[in-house]
C-alpha cells in the first residue's frame, strides 16, 4: 500500500471502514525505553523492590490507557480488548526502563494502537514520578515489536 | 532533591500535596520525534499541502490530549489550562517530524505531563495515520525542551 | 473583531490563550428546541406527570454534558464551572419542547460553550428516548440567549 | 409503536434490553446546519481554504464524539463502530455549513445517536470557533437523514 | 481456585486473558443499601413522589456509571452491554433506600463489576444529593446478588 | 438545615450554585470496608508482600476516582484536588481490608464526595480482583470519617 489509509479519496482525513473486514484473533507488541540518570533508577529500583510502586502505577495507567486509546487517537475504532498488559523491567545499562505492551481482540482491525498507546502511557507516569529528582529523562524510542491476525499479515520489527 | 516526589515516607506511591504552594503562571514545552521512511513523510506531506489534515488532526488530539492528562497520568492534579498547543514540522532531513507542544497554566504545579502527554497523543495519531503504509515508524525522544514557573526555577534542555 | 479567534497568525488553529485575562463572574444561557409529533409530546407528558422522568434523564445528560465540554470541544478551556442547570418545558404549540441552559462560572474565559453543549446533550436525550415512536423529530434552534461578565460585554440575543 | 421504548411499564426510564436483537449491519446518516453572518463564512472559508482547519477540527471533536456518545447520552448502548465519517460543506446561500455526519456498526441496535451526537458536537465545535467574531450563529435542524439496518426497517427523511 | 486470578504467575497484577472464552449471556444483579436518618428519607421521598428526582438522578447515574466501569476499574474488559437498570426503593424500616442494579451482556466474562459500580455509583449520587441536611448517611453491603452465564455457573446470594 | 440542598424550588433536581461561596481550604477522609473470606484475605496479603500489587492497583484506581466525581455524580462541582490519598491495611479481623481515602483542595465546595468516590472505586477494584475466588465479598460501611474547612463547620464521625 503506498498511499495513507487514513486520507479519503477527496484528500480528507477520515476513520477506515471496517465493516467488511473479519474478525480475527489479533495481538500487537509495543515497548517504550525510559532513559534517565543512574541516581534516579536506583531510587526507583529501590522504591519498588519492597512494594513495586512505581512499576505498579505505570502498569495499571498503561492498561487503563489501551482501554481508552479509542477516545484519545481520532481515528481508531472501539475495539473488544480481551487482553491488556504492560510490564517495566530496569535495563543492564543502568540508566534505562524498558516497557513492553501488549494487547490482545478478536476484532475487525488491529491492536498497535492499542498496544502503543499503553506503552506510552506508561512511559509519561514513569516521567511523572520521576521528574522531581531528574529533568534529563527522556522517553526513547516507542514502537511496534510485533503484531499478528488480520489481512495484512504479521510483523515483526527487525 | 534526591528522592522519588511520589514516594512518601513509608515506601508508597502518593500524589504531592500541592495545597500550599502558590498558584503562579507555568509554561511548560515538550517535544517528540516522529521518524518514518521518506516515502511516507511524502504522504503526509502531500496529504498535507491542500488541506493540513494529518498535521491538524494530531494537533488536535494533542490538544485535548493535554486537557485529559489528570485522567491519564495517575498521581497529577487537575489544572486550570489556559493555553495549550501543538506545532508538526517535517523536519529537513527527509523522514521525520518533530512535535512540539506548549502547555500554559496559573496554578500550584507545573504543566510538563501536560505538554508531554499532548506531544505523545499528537505523535501516536501520527502513527496511526501512516501505520498502514509503514511499519517502520519510531517515536523518538519524547522529552522536556523547557519549563518555567514555580519554585524549583526555570529549566531549558540542553 | 472580524477574524476568527481560533486561527492563529499562521493560519493554524488555535486555543486561546486566556492567561492573561482577568477570572471575572460569567453566565451563558442557551436554548434548544426539540420538535416532535403531538402524539410523541403527550407520550413524553404522560410519561412525565408521574415521574418527571424523560425531563430529569435530559437535565442530568444536559447537566453531566457542560462538564464535559471541555474534553468534547477541542478549543475550550477547562472551567471551574460553579452552576449547570437545565429546564425543559412542553411548548404552548403542542410539538415542541424548549430546552433552556444555564451555566455560570468565576474564570477567564465564558462558559457560552458549555451552556451550548448542555443544551444539545439534553435535546439529544430527549431524542433518543423518543426516537422509537417519532422519526420527524428535529432539534432546532440551538443557540444562545445571553451571556455576561468578561471584557466583551454582555450579549441578550434579539 | 405508540408509546417511548424509553419508558418501562412501572413508568421509570429503562435502556433498552436489545440482548435478545440480531447483530445486523446498520447505518445512520444525520445533518446538522449551522448558520452564521456572511462575514463569518467568509472568514471561516478563507482560514479553511489553505489549510481546512476549522473543518478538519469539526470533523475531528465530531468523529470523537460519535465514540463517546454511549457515555454522554444516558439510555444508549456501547457499540462496536466500524465507521464514523462528518462532512462540512459551505452552503450556496453563503450564510449557513451543512455538517452530515455518517456511522456504521454491526450491531443489535442502530447509530442514529451517534450520527446525530457526531453532527451536534462538530456543529458545536464550529461555533465555538467562529463565536468572537459572531454572536447571531444558530446551530439549525439538527436531525436523521436515513437509517438502514435492524427490523424496524429502513427510513429515509421526506 | 484458591488463587487470585489477577495475580499473574510472577506475582504481578494482570488482566484475565479472556480471549479463548466463550462469549454467552451474562446477567448480574448487584446491591447497595443507604442509610440515613429517618427525617432525610422523608425528605427524599416527599421531593420524590412529585417528580421522582433523586430517584432518577441516581438511576441514570448508576446505568452511566456500568457503561463506564472498563475505564474506572483497572482489569476489568470493554464489554457489549446489552442492558443496565438501578431500581432505588425505600426500606419499611423508614431509614434506608435499598439499591438494586440488574447488567446484561453477551460477552466473554461476566458483568458482576459493572453491577456493583452501577449500584456504588447510585449509591453515592443519593449521598451526595443528601448530605446538606444529614451526616449519619452510610453505603451499606454493597454486594452481588446474583449472576449468571459463563463456565463458572450461576450464583446467587444466600 | 432541614431539605435537600439538590432539589429547588420547585422541586426539581439542581446543583447547588457555590458562585458566591468563598475558596476555602478543605479536606475530606472517608472509609470504605471490604469483607472477605479469611482465605481471600490471606491470598491478597500474601500477593501483596512481594509487590503491594493488590494494593497498589486499588489506591491508583480510587486516587484516579477522585478525580473524575464530578464527572460521575451528577450534580457535584469540577474541584482543583490538590491531594487524594487512599490507603488499604488488612484488618487484625484476619477477614477484611480498610480503605481510607484523603482528598483536600482549596475549592467553594467540600470533597466529601471526592473521597467516597476514592474510597468506593478502590473497594470495588479490591472486589475485582478477589472475585474469582470468593464470591463472599461485601463491600460495608462506606462513609465520611471527617470533614474541614467550609461554612458548614468540621464534621467528624462518631
Amino acid at each position: 500500500m503506498n498511499r495513507l489509509t487514513h486520507i479519503d479519496e477527496k484528500g480528507d482525513v477520515a476513520m477506515v471502514d471496517v465493516g467488511e473486514k473479519l474478525a480475527t484473533r489479533r495481538e500487537a507488541v509495543a515497548e517504550s525505553i525510559v532513559s534517565m540518570t543512574a541516581e534516579t533508577l536506583k531510587a526507583v529500583i529501590e522504591g519498588a523492590v519492597p512494594k513495586g510502586n512505581v512499576f505498579t502505577t505505570a502498569k495499571i495507567a498503561g492498561i487503563l490507557g489501551a482501554k481508552k486509546a479509542f477516545s484519545l487517537i481520532p481515528l481508531t475504532h472501539p475495539l473488544p480488548i480481551s487482553f491488556a498488559d504492560v510490564e517495566l523491567t530496569p535495563q543492564l545499562d543502568g540508566v534505562s526502563i524498558r516497557i513492553v505492551a501488549t494487547v490482545r481482540c478478536e476484532g475487525k482491525t488491529g491492536v498497535e494502537i492499542e498496544a502503543l498507546t499503553a506503552a506510552s502511557i506508561a512511559a509519561l507516569t514513569v516521567y511523572d514520578m520521576c521528574k522531581g529528582m531528574d529533568k534529563s529523562i527522556v522517553i526513547q524510542s516507542t514502537r511496534l515489536l510485533s503484531k499478528s491476525g488480520g489481512k495484512s499479515g504479521d510483523f515483526r520489527a527487525p
